[in-house]
């Protein structure tokens, strides 16, 4: 097998490590969608970049993407809606420093009670993540809305 | 890593046990979506409930369970339509007592041939999954639709 | 658990497989929806069948398959939509032969800049995969659009 022409994909990331970031990922969408955003957050490294077609600058450090969760959070409870961030489509490689890259899809949706559930937008979302303290963290995040301008 | 603050979460489910959970999803759903309503009842234990918002009253029982599903299936057939569960954004953890609670988003789409394909719904789902004869079987389930009030 | 009376699903395919096959797919979508026609190309065998709903006769061989995919990629690129393949909901067999019979759903949004991201269509697709120089490719294709008659 190490004479093989390409590059096997499963020598790359063991089926162990694809499943723990699945977990993470299951766990990270789903305390944002639940309004949790101090342990979405933590997620997060304290020095953190998270960028995004959304936004003219990217948000440096996690007091500022906690900040601005918390203004997202607090606005879609105001406004009675349900997001959910649907992230699939997975891909997962290691680089040379021993960080991972998490390329995934996400389809979100919105929805008000008594109302009918939409598509709200598609992103794609390229992670770096960084393992500390026997578990990973982001230490940047690309996020493009597939609906908005790629800079 | 024992002394990590924070719980790793690859060490509260195996890898083997996640992508097991992963195949347990994509037959039991396929089942229900191609009709095959007794195989997909068979994921139940027989006095398993189902509980859902869009009903006002849980389902108790296997035979309860299987008499709505196969009224349900019937209903689309009639009408023509194909229905979709994409499930995914599994959260998985074992709990004390050996079972599994497994936490899923499902985008459920509607189909009429020669039509167009709609999310009909977004929902939210809770199972308590426990293991006999070599299996695992539902023996409670939570849906939330996100379009329905939360009683 | 060999006494069991219904097979065990986590006994068919590891979870070493069932993650590979994963990836394989996060990689293959994200090759064609970025416009990497070649990359996709090159995950199915050169006398791979791809069948579909979508077209009268099934297309025969990784050339006329190339040739289709590169048409309608120029295709997305003229009319500026970004496509999404988001796939999921994966079941995996092992069959006698030792291939894999791989099914998936897809769901395909479509998005142009400035407007709104769409659900385009539903599919349902099922692969046969065979295991040659160290990594998987795809032997036969069944693609089937939710919103086309089945032939």
């Amino acid at each position: 097998m190490t004479q093989a022409p390409h590059k096997p994909e499963e020598t790359e990331v063991s089926a162990a490590l694809f499943a723990e970031i699945q977990q993470f990922y299951g766990r990270h969408m789903r305390a944002m969608d639940e309004g949790r955003v101090a342990e979405w957050t933590g997620d997060f490294l304290a020095d953190a970049v998270f960028a995004t077609n959304a936004r003219p600058e990217p948000q440096r450090g996690r007091a500022e993407i906690a900040r601005n969760a918390r203004a997202a959070a607090r606005q879609l409870q105001e406004d009675g809606v349900l997001r959910r961030h649907c992230v699939g489509t997975l891909e997962l490689r290691r680089a040379k420093d021993a960080t991972l890259v998490a390329k995934t899809y996400a389809l979100i949706t919105r929805t008000v009670v008594g109302g009918r559930s939409e598509l709200e937008f598609v992103c794609t979302c390229e992670d770096v993540l960084v393992r500390q303290d026997g578990r990973w963290f982001i230490r940047h995040r690309q996020v493009h809305r597939d609906d908005l301008p790629r800079d």
